[in-house]
C-alpha cells in the first residue's frame, strides 16, 4: 500500500441548522461522507456539497443512518432486517441523484452513528448493511472497521470492505476503539494524533492504551469534523500522511 | 393516437398505514405514480410496489410531493425555488434505487396533490419540478394537465409533456377541473365515467359540466384508487377503453 | 375488588391515514389510551379522541410512545434517560391540552409498543417513564403489567402502578406473555378470550399455555382495536365482565 | 405606560443542532419565546429553556409555528382552520407541560415565521391561531403586530393583543415592515436601533424609512437572538431602555 484516504462525515445539517465547516473540510479530504437524510442532511445541502465535492475531485460516499433525525442517527434502532435494508437503499439512492446531477456517482457507503456502532457488531444490522449494498451495485466498497461483523459479512459477500482508522480515537489492546465513556477515549495532542495516523497508515499498527502494539490494516483515516479545531487538524494530519506516502481517495 | 395509459397513485401508505389496494390496482393501470417518501411511502413499500409492477410489466413513475407527511401533501408550502427543485430531485432518486433493483428504471415523474395543483398554476413551482427532471434525466417525461403552466413550461424546456386526463372529476367549459368545493366535483356515476373516458381518448374532448364540448388531448387517464370501488371503477374504464385502443404505457 | 377497567389503544391514525375503529371502540372502553403524536396521533384525531371520549365518560389515557412515526413506536430505540423522560413529558402535556378544552384531564400514563416491552424489563427505561409521570404529576397512575420492572419502580416511586391483563395474548408459567413469534402467542376463539377475561378479573388468574394457573392482579383489561372483529370481540368480554362485576375506569 | 418587555426567540436548536446563544439572552430578556417543537424545539431544549427561563424570572411563551422542521417554520404551509388551531394547541399543551414542572406555566403565544407573517395578514390563519388561545386559555395574551388581522382579531374574541415592535427593521410609512427582500429592511447602526427602541417604547411612533414619524403603540421589543453580535445588541437596547422605564414582563 502506497497511498491512504482521508474521510470526514460532510453535509450534516439540516435545513436552518449548520453542523460543521463543509467548504474547509473538503479541502482536505479526499473522501467525502455525505449524510443523505435520515439523520441528517437535507436535499438542498446534499446537492451542494455533491457539487462542491466534484468541484474539488473529492469521492462522495454515502454516509447512511436510521430514521431520526431527532437523535442524529446516535441512537441504536432495533429494525427489522428489511426495513434497515430498505432504508439504506433509499439514502444511497436519493443521493445517487445528486452525484449523478453534479457530474459523479456515489463511490462508497459508509454507516453513520448508532449503525455503524451496531453493524460492528450485530449480525442482522450488518447483514441488512450488505444486503442493501448488494442490491443496489455489489461494486460499492463498504467503509467500516478492520475485523468488524460489518467488515467480514461484507467480504463474504463479495463486497469490498475498506478499513478505516480514527486519528483521534484511543485503541484497546484486542484493536477496538475505547468506548467514549472512558477517558483515554479521545487523543486531544495534536502531534500525537498525526504520529498514531502515520503509524496505522505506514505501519499498519497502532499503539493502544497499554503501550502494546496492535494491528490495524487500513485504507482510509476518519476525521472529525464537529471538533474544536477540526479542520486546522485535518490539515496536520493530511501534511504529516503526506510526508510519507500519496493521499488520495481508496 | 391509438392507445391510452391507465395512471393511478400507488404505495401511499407509511410504515403501519395502509391506503388503497396496491395488488388489485396493479392488475388494472399500465402507470403506476409512486409515492416517494415525502407525503406518503415508505422505503419498503416502495421496494415492493416496484417488485410488484416490474413483475406486471406496469411502468413506475415518481410521484413526488411536498414534505408533508401530516398533510399528506394536500396543503400548499411555499417553497423556494431551489428547495423544490432539490426536494424533487432527492424523491426521483431515491425511486430510481428501487426501480433498479427490481430491474427498471424511473420512467416518468407526476407531481402528487397541492404541489400537482401549485404546479398547475404558479411559475415558480412549476419551474422548479421542470428544473428537477432536467437536472436528473431530460428524457423523463412530465405527467401533467394539459395546457397547465407545468405543461407549457415543461414542453418550453425541452421536456415531454403528457396530457392526462381525470375518469371521475368535472370539467369547467374552459378546460379546467371543478373545484373540489362544488358539489359537481366528482362524476359518480360508473357508466358515465367510462363513457366520459371513451370521449376524452377516442375524440380527444370532455362534456364540461354546462353541456359544452371541451377540447381534451390525453394520453393518460388517472383514476384514484382510495375511493370506494375504485378497483371496480378501474376495471370498468379499462374495459371501455380496451374496446376502442390499445391501453398500455405512453 | 369489585370492578374492572377495559382500555384499548385510540386515535392512532396520522393525517389521512387512520387505523381501527375509534367510535365503535368508545362505546365499549372505560379507558382510552390515546396516542400522543410520536408514533401515531396527528393533533386534530387527537382532539377529536378527547371530545368523544368524555362525551362518553371514558376516561382518557396518554399513551406515550417513542419518536418513530414510520416504526409506529414498536422498534426499540436506546434512548438516553433524559431524553426519553423530556420525550415523554411533552407527549403528555399535548394530550393534555385536548383534553382540558374537552372538559377533562389526563387520568394516566400508558407505554406504548416497543416502549412498554422495554420498559417491562429496562431499569433505564422504566426509571425515564417514572421520572416522566413524577415531574409532571405524582397523582396519574401508571398502566403496566404487573411485575414488570416499571411497575416494580413506579410503585417504589409512589405512583400508583394499575396492573393489566391481555384479553386475547397467551401467557408463560412464569405470568409473562407468551412472544408473539410462537404460534400460542393470540388467543383466537372468542368464548375462550372471554373467559380468560373473567377468570383474570375475578380470581385474579390466568391459565398458562402449559395449563397451569397462574397468579395474574389486573385492575384493567387491554383490548386490541387493529384486529379483525376487535369490536365485536371487545362487546362480548365487556359483556361477559359486566354478568360478574362493575366495568368502569379505575 | 412606563414599563417595556423585551422578547427573543429561545429554544430554536433540534436535537444535535443548535441555534442562538440561549443562556446569554436569557440574562438580557424579559420573555422567552420557546419554540414548541413543530418548526425547531425538541423536548429536552425546551426542558432546558424553561427551567433556566423560571431560575431568571423570564416570562415564557410558546412560540407556536408550523409543522416544518427541514423549513424552520419559514414557508406558508396552506392550513386547514382546525388542523391549525389544533397543531397550535398540541404545542402550547406541550410546552405547558415543561412550564409546570419548572414552576411555571405559559404566559403567553407567539406565532413564528411564516405563521407570525401569515396570521398578519390572513384571516383564516389569524382565526385559527385565536381559536387555539381561546380555546386552550382565553386568559393567555397574543405577542403580534400592532394593526395586524391577528391583533384586530383577537381583541374582537376577546384576548389581549400585546403590540410588538421590531429592534432592528425598517418600516415603512404605513406601518408595516419593510419587506426583507429590500436593502434597507435591516437596521444595522447599533446606536440608531436604541434610538429606535427607546422611540418606540417611549414616544409610540418609530421612523419610517421616508423619514416620517408613524405610530407604533408596543409594549414588547422583539430581539433577534440568531445573528452576529445579536447578545451584544441585546444589551445595549435593555440598558439604553432601562434609562427611560422599567424593562420587565407584560
Amino acid at each position: 500500500m502506497n497511498s491512504i484516504d482521508l474521510n470526514a462525515d460532510l453535509g450534516e445539517g439540516f435545513g436552518a441548522w449548520r453542523l460543521g465547516d463543509d467548504d474547509a473540510l473538503l479541502d482536505v479530504v479526499t473522501s467525502a461522507n455525505v449524510a443523505c437524510g435520515f439523520h441528517a442532511g437535507d436535499p438542498s445541502t446534499m446537492a451542494s456539497v455533491c457539487r462542491r465535492a466534484v468541484e474539488k475531485s473529492v469521492a462522495i460516499g454515502a454516509q447512511v443512518g436510521y430514521r431520526d433525525l431527532a437523535g442524529f442517527g446516535r441512537r441504536r434502532i432495533d429494525y427489522a432486517h428489511d426495513e434497515l435494508r430498505d432504508d439504506i437503499v433509499y439514502q444511497i439512492g436519493a443521493l445517487e441523484a445528486f452525484c449523478r446531477i453534479a457530474g459523479d456517482r456515489v463511490r462508497y457507503v459508509k454507516p453513520h452513528g448508532a449503525l455503524y456502532n451496531t453493524a460492528a457488531v450485530d449480525e442482522l444490522q450488518a447483514s441488512a448493511v450488505v444486503a442493501a449494498v448488494v442490491a443496489y451495485d455489489p461494486a460499492l466498497p463498504v467503509l467500516c472497521q478492520p475485523g468488524s461483523v460489518l467488515a467480514v459479512r461484507a467480504a463474504e459477500a463479495g463486497l469490498t470492505a475498506i478499513g478505516e482508522g480514527f486519528a483521534d480515537r484511543g485503541y484497546l489492546p484486542d484493536g477496538r476503539l475505547v468506548p467514549r465513556s472512558r477517558p483515554d477515549a479521545l487523543v486531544h495532542d495534536p502531534d500525537e494524533v498525526v504520529a498514531r495516523v502515520v503509524q496505522m497508515a505506514v505501519d499498519s499498527s497502532v499503539t493502544a492504551v497499554d503501550g502494546s502494539t496492535v494491528e490495524c490494516r487500513v485504507r482510509s483515516i476518519c476525521l472529525h469534523g464537529d471538533t474544536p479545531g477540526a479542520v486546522r487538524l485535518a490539515r496536520a494530519v493530511r501534511d504529516g500522511l503526506a510526508g510519507h506516502l500519496t493521499v488520495q481517495a481508496f
